[in-house]
């Protein structure tokens, strides 16, 4: 199959941006004097749970594909995976998914118990904003950018954004959403944050409002792709790759793609959001090729 | 008694700033296309339910102090308000101090459930940080200044600051705290918050560094003094004044300031923290008499 050399290649990629972003995670979160141990305990536990990374590798090469560099754009790529990681903790708690593992680990609240994991989220949603403003990160960028970077996320954490989809996921369990709900549901739980990575390492490599608007375009379809996928691997995966079961959906009575358009239409909508990604991604010139295949990335997974 | 005029005169100033400082929330915080009805509730339930506003009026005041003008801080002064509601919907939780009542009405879990009040408190801080990068507001405050704003507030507010308070107090809750360690938390879970207010404040209105400094010693002291004077309330207040029951720091095994003082000298530290803001406060100028007052009033409210 001749994505698996591309594929091959992307591993590799991934491998390294990983590593380069927990590198500076460790950095920007770390132990210091005055702040009590245990809560920068409970929030690097989860902030070292295991993650892809696929947002700040997303915002790292979203900089990328328009100057050609990436390091002003690091501290942002780590303040996304810390709201990322803020909002996994949140939807773990018993009053929202109650889930107890994730990532085949026991989830925050089940190690550090209730009250931490809601502040070690609460701090983590906070220390993404500080580090969107600390005065001695993002040296290229101008601070009327770094203002409209911090904007875009606020905007896409909110309750118009992922919080608002948390909600709406909230109030759905055991509904029958319809496609157009449950579209707009993950566009705003998922999608948000994912656009908001493209786009927000755009502002900081000094992109054009063209170049922006695509890669808006790109981050909505791979947000769509990455939840389709997600739920097809929910009725046909298994625990290990999840580190959570199979079905656990259907038993919580969450509305999923499949279930609403059937196995088969799900996956060709989903081939057909990743072929479209990676259509924006090539008008943007000769360094696309990492967003290209991470679009493709999204839907292999589920292969 | 002469503070008489003097408060009477406040009484006036703080209603009429509490009344700016609402009406400008009713506008950032006001239901809009696209957010969910019910987070919109539950976020707006608490943030207007009938809160002094101290730090949205120490944030104007500060600005005042300084330059004569407040308009541009009423923003930040509203991002403090709803980071301080954050932090109470939070706190009132059962996984934190599991309170049922504030104000004298129910707390937020309790009339919206623990997973909406979760994300009301989420959506709250979010916004807060939003307001602050808004491109349509503080048309007077150069982009450094807002910048440095964002970091002093999310610094407050994290886990070196309000958050870290907050572990401090759930981890120290039926422990026999000792003054430097009881200092040091309130010093954060509620000091940090304070000390922002006037030095955001400030830097909107460009103050010297002389300037903050002065106005961070001011919080400090006014921090304490607010905590010692709701120990002593907690001690010799009624239900009604505090909305919720006398004497339920020590039923809950917290530890206070008349507990390891006794109350007499806590009053005397509290005079002594009250005199020492309101000297700091005249050494900004003419226009120093709201901190001079707001300091006295945080006193005399506990009287």
């Amino acid at each position: 199959m001749a994505a698996e050399t591309a594929y091959g290649d992307l591993d590799v990629y991934l491998a390294r941006r990983k590593a380069l972003v927990e590198e500076a995670l460790d950095r920007f979160l770390s132990p210091e004097t005055g702040v009590p141990e245990r809560i920068m305990d409970a929030a690097r536990y989860s902030l070292f749970a295991g993650g892809k990374r696929l947002r700040p590798i997303l915002c790292l090469a979203a900089a990328e594909v328009v100057s050609g560099a990436w390091s002003d754009a690091l501290p942002c790529a780590c303040a996304l995976e810390m709201i990322h990681t803020y909002s996994l903790i949140h939807d773990d708690l018993p009053a929202m998914d109650d889930d107890d593992y994730r990532r085949g680990r026991p989830t925050n609240h089940i190690v550090f118990g209730e009250g931490l994991a809601i502040l070690a989220g609460d701090a983590l949603l906070t220390e993404a904003f500080h580090l969107l403003a600390r005065r001695d990160l993002m040296p290229g960028v101008v601070p009327e950018d770094r203002l409209e970077v911090i904007r875009l996320v606020a905007r896409a954490a909110g309750m118009a954004g992922m919080v608002g989809g948390q909600v709406m996921d909230l109030q759905g369990e055991g509904q029958d959403l319809e496609l157009p709900t449950l579209t707009d549901m993950h566009r705003r739980k998922t999608g948000a944050l994912l656009v908001v990575s493209v786009v927000a390492g755009a502002v900081i490599a000094g992109a054009s409002d063209g170049q922006k608007e695509i890669l808006a375009g790109y981050g909505e379809k791979i947000g769509l792709a990455f939840q389709i996928a997600d739920d097809i691997l929910n009725v046909t995966g298994d625990r290990v790759m999840m580190g959570k079961s199979t079905g656990s959906d259907a038993v919580r009575g969450k509305q999923t793609f499949p279930a609403l358009l059937g196995l088969e239409a799900s996956r060709t909508k989903l081939a057909d959001l990743v072929d479209g990604a990676a259509a924006d991604a090539r008008r943007l010139g000769e360094r696309c090729e990492p967003l290209v295949q991470i679009a493709k990335y999204i839907m292999e997974r589920n292969s």
